[in-house]
């Protein structure tokens, strides 16, 4: 990695598609940041925003030029938005050339070659985030701190409804739904809980005929049970109306507690037809802006070893990839699925490594 | 007064119209009480009443054969919902007959007529109790018990916003809407800061033609001071659409106190403008419901002596009239008006009357 | 029947435990209710009941001395709120002596017997309302009307989470958490969508010990799917520490339609630890306070002919029933339940029975 | 002006107190603003800022030096956040030399002084932008874009309740509560029912015994007459111990609007005590957080010409503090004053200046 002038560290950016560009304007406003590299296929929609932004110090390059990226000394880390199937291979250069790794998710398209990734990452310790956004939302951060007050955790719900329904361009190239979105609930329920489930149970339907005609579903109903005897509810939809959609639940001895949506303003209106509150966000860039700065501000603390150690440990990332996997093949068995056979299965060899236990 | 059975009471009803109705309903609800009376004017609507109701013990009189009320010996108290004008001397004969009594909201005409009546109520000590309902009201009286815990008051506020707006009809003989509606305000403020007022001042407005024409108002603001430093503020509308607003709140050094709208149900839908919540109540026979069924329970305690004291007191009531007389002077002179000179001037040569302290 | 007089109809009611005192109470309220037999064990319970409430003409008698009630003439109907395994004995009883029967829930100890009652009930034409209560609740009548605003339905949620604790002595003879609890969601589910489903699979645990301790659970999950594609969840909890947790969600295209729980009042208070809301309703009773008067409502409605068809179908007795009996066979075996085939396996002979399509 | 390099600005910041810091955090996540220029009695504090944010093209200066930054030709605009008697001084030397401003609140210590800043402006057609916060508050001016809704405005209410309590050091210098806080809900007022208003009538009281001692107070509620018939109501707090209490109401014959108080989070707990949710934002710099950068955003419009009209005009900020000034008046007199005659009395031969009007 780079040297450091005082926290500062130096970025390049991959991918200016919707995530790339929601990093780059968090980018902007974090004034412990420089944007070395904006690496895209799109030179123009680069060199406009480079223009307008008056970031006279930022080189943009072509994806096939990226080795000046990591041959460059003064590189700390690079954050990857390219679509899903070149994450991988950016990811393992970019370790391999010593540099810190902000990647979206999923790391890798096989659970495979994302172990291989974290053990190229640990060998070298080299930070690598996996960005699952929700664990850096004030909120929800907010109710992972306040969650002793509810006593012994009896269940947890999550309910995460997509907002706007994704265009099938991207629904095709998604991973299916359950990789692309149940993952986050898994991970989050992981983290809320503090334990691995023993089965997990999927209902699932595509109510959109579009979607069916992929073999992909837009509704999930995932149960999952635990050691402790806590059970777990995720309820998914990939086309809410009334906009992005995402609570917590968590039920104890003593109450309740709730991450619930919060509404775009506190403006209401009263009359005829009732009391009409504000909408909620109308989708994740809205509902989860304050998240990816947080998420940002990690990534340059691990570079700068402010923070030691990454809030999204690699068997945070492997578990929750594999939970996704045994939800999706519940579904399509309609059984039951017995995790720890299941982990046995999928891991195979692999079971035993420590990045997993 | 009658004997009792138990704790059951024998009534007489006068008047069936809007309230009328509202206790009539209430009466049969209640295992304490036998209605032996019903007295109106329109016979047919009291005998069909009676007689879907299966009441084959009431008597359905005229007014003017009211005396057979007044003589029956079993008879142990009346409950007044007839015009306005005719209260006082219903009142006044049911007192001298040694009939408890229940009388709508105003009691009389005249500051004069009200003392005159409580004097003699006194004087034989039988129950007279002034309909002020929202003291009954459950939400209310548990705002109440709870205020406290805001600690020393600063300031105090209520909205009252009618709903469905009166038919004019109604509007012209309602003694205006300082008397129909502010004084309402005015008893309630009272009774939870437990002071009287020292100065009072009113903006108020017709926006609604046929109400200006009467010389009427249908929008009011009052402010009023108190010795201890507490402010005051009523605000007040003839014609709210969105249901009946009744609300109060109390600010102290600890936080904030509220009375606010319950919704009808807790019914809502998310949906593409927004959450809507359920209407609130829709007028005042919803809202105060159960005040109304207190208020009898009251007057019942009331007259079998289970209760030894009305919980609105001559001095409440005449309090209460003499605030909502000054607040509309305030409004006709444009000025603040000082209460403590116009006690002296309202109640002249009565304003030592220990009723009134 | 007896004869009418008017729209009045004459009642027994059965048993003074928790329930018998919700109906009795609500009785008092109703005038179109002559009540006049009380059966109950504790003839001084009984008897101090009728006192207190001046009930000249009610008969209190003992269980064994029904035949007094069956043989009356001027009995239109009963009211079953006996313990358990006497319901069936009396509700056959009455309908063989030509009267309505309003039974609490369950109608029987099984299913055989619940449609033995049922067919007896049909070959007379004797109404006989199982009291599914939720069906009667304003709250949830609103929620069923507004339904069509969604549009297409793609997932419905219950939560139901009983407060307070019901104690031992109830939960041993409760026949079972699914059956106590889950069958008033599972009946609420099948008549908020109109399908009957197809799969059912339940994930429960018992955190409580000594409800462990009798092979019972206290947090129940199930998963519910339809043929039309809808999924269902239903959360349930014996022991909810904030109140009596009752909602219900209906999820589709065109947004969410949601029963949410009613504040006990509109009182709130804003302090440094937050804004504090009024509790929910602590328990049933004052939940569903008003369902249980609508609910007799309903009976007497039938007894007097105003209302031709039961809104509790055999039907619906019968299927909830049977969907809480293959719940609980789920939790057993920890599988998938397919409720095509349980269907036969539990209706044997009878499943092609008339009362059952 | 100096010359712009795309839209983006250099500006220089005058006093690094409470607002000042604001202002710097908000300037550093601008992309489209250089600071050149941090001016401070306290260099060490403005040194360490200028090191810790990388700032190296920013110069560190003392007040008595501010002639270099009036000189320096590439200065577009300065912001004003030193103490309030400074104000004057410093805007008129940039309006002079030809640099925006956008100043704290007051502009001046008197109407005079603010009137003839506000000439020297208009003569030089240089942006001189008050900081009315609240107008670029994106809740608030949302309400405002609404507020065609509710048909014909009926009554409008605002309430603000400052937290937590300002230090004594600060209200001793903070020109009175009139000054200080009520004028910033007349301005709110006057902005969203578009009119002047025709009488105003203040009760006032100190609770706190500091605030008593300064001949100051801790509590108003001011009423204000409309010429259409609007009455207008405003509640103010110096000491909420709740959070920062900021809401508007209109009300109008179709229903009413409402601008509430965001919650800090949408977490809540329900427990034994009720439910609980979060707290509102502890203080104006959480509640107006995104309103600050939207003035800042509105200055840099105005000073590359994006923009042409200040969005808070001359008349905005003399009626304002011209309003504040009768309220105090009405307060020390107790009596209801006429605005027509105080717009003689406090302007008198300005009374005509086209500014005003």
């Amino acid at each position: 990695m780079g040297s450091f002038a005082g926290n500062r560290v130096s970025l390049a950016l991959f991918g200016l598609g919707r995530m790339g560009l929601i990093h780059f304007e968090n980018l902007q406003k974090n004034p412990n940041v420089r944007l070395k590299y904006l690496v895209d296929l799109d030179q123009e929609k680069a060199n406009n925003l480079k223009d307008f932004h008056h970031l006279d110090e930022t080189k943009v390059i072509l994806p096939q030029d990226d080795h000046f990226v990591f041959e460059d000394p003064n590189v700390d880390g690079i954050i990857i938005c390219t679509p899903t199937d070149t994450h991988v291979h950016i990811a393992m250069a970019a370790i391999k050339a010593g540099k810190g790794v902000l990647c979206e998710k999923p790391l890798a398209m096989t659970i495979e070659s994302t172990l291989e990734c974290y053990r190229e990452a640990t060998k070298g310790n080299i930070p690598l985030l996996c960005a699952f956004n929700r664990r850096f939302d004030p909120q929800i951060r907010d109710m992972y701190k306040k969650r002793d007050i509810i006593g012994q955790v009896q269940s947890i719900k999550t309910c995460s409804r997509d907002s706007p329904r994704p265009p099938m361009s991207y629904i095709k190239i998604s991973g299916g739904m359950f990789h692309d979105c149940a993952v986050h609930d898994l991970d989050l329920i992981r983290w809320m809980i503090g334990e691995e489930p023993i089965s997990v149970y999927t209902a699932a339907h595509a109510h959109i005929p579009e979607i069916a005609a992929l073999g992909d579903v837009d509704t999930i109903f995932i149960v999952l049970k635990f050691p402790s005897g806590v059970i777990a509810h995720i309820d998914l939809s990939r086309d809410c109306k009334y906009g992005y959609h995402q609570t917590c639940e968590m039920f104890g001895e003593n109450g309740n507690l709730m991450s619930d949506n919060p509404f775009k303003s506190a403006v209401h209106f009263a009359g005829v037809g009732g009391t009409v509150n504000d909408v909620i966000h109308h989708s994740f860039k809205q509902r989860y802006s304050e998240a990816y700065q947080e998420e940002i501000a990690h990534f340059v603390a691990l570079l700068t070893g402010q923070v030691d150690k990454c809030c999204v440990s690699p068997n945070d990332t492997l578990r929750a990839t594999f939970l996704a996997q045994a939800a999706e093949d519940s579904w399509k068995s309609g059984e039951v699925v017995d995790l720890k056979e299941h982990f046995q299965k999928i891991f195979k060899n692999n079971s035993n490594d420590p990045l997993l236990w």
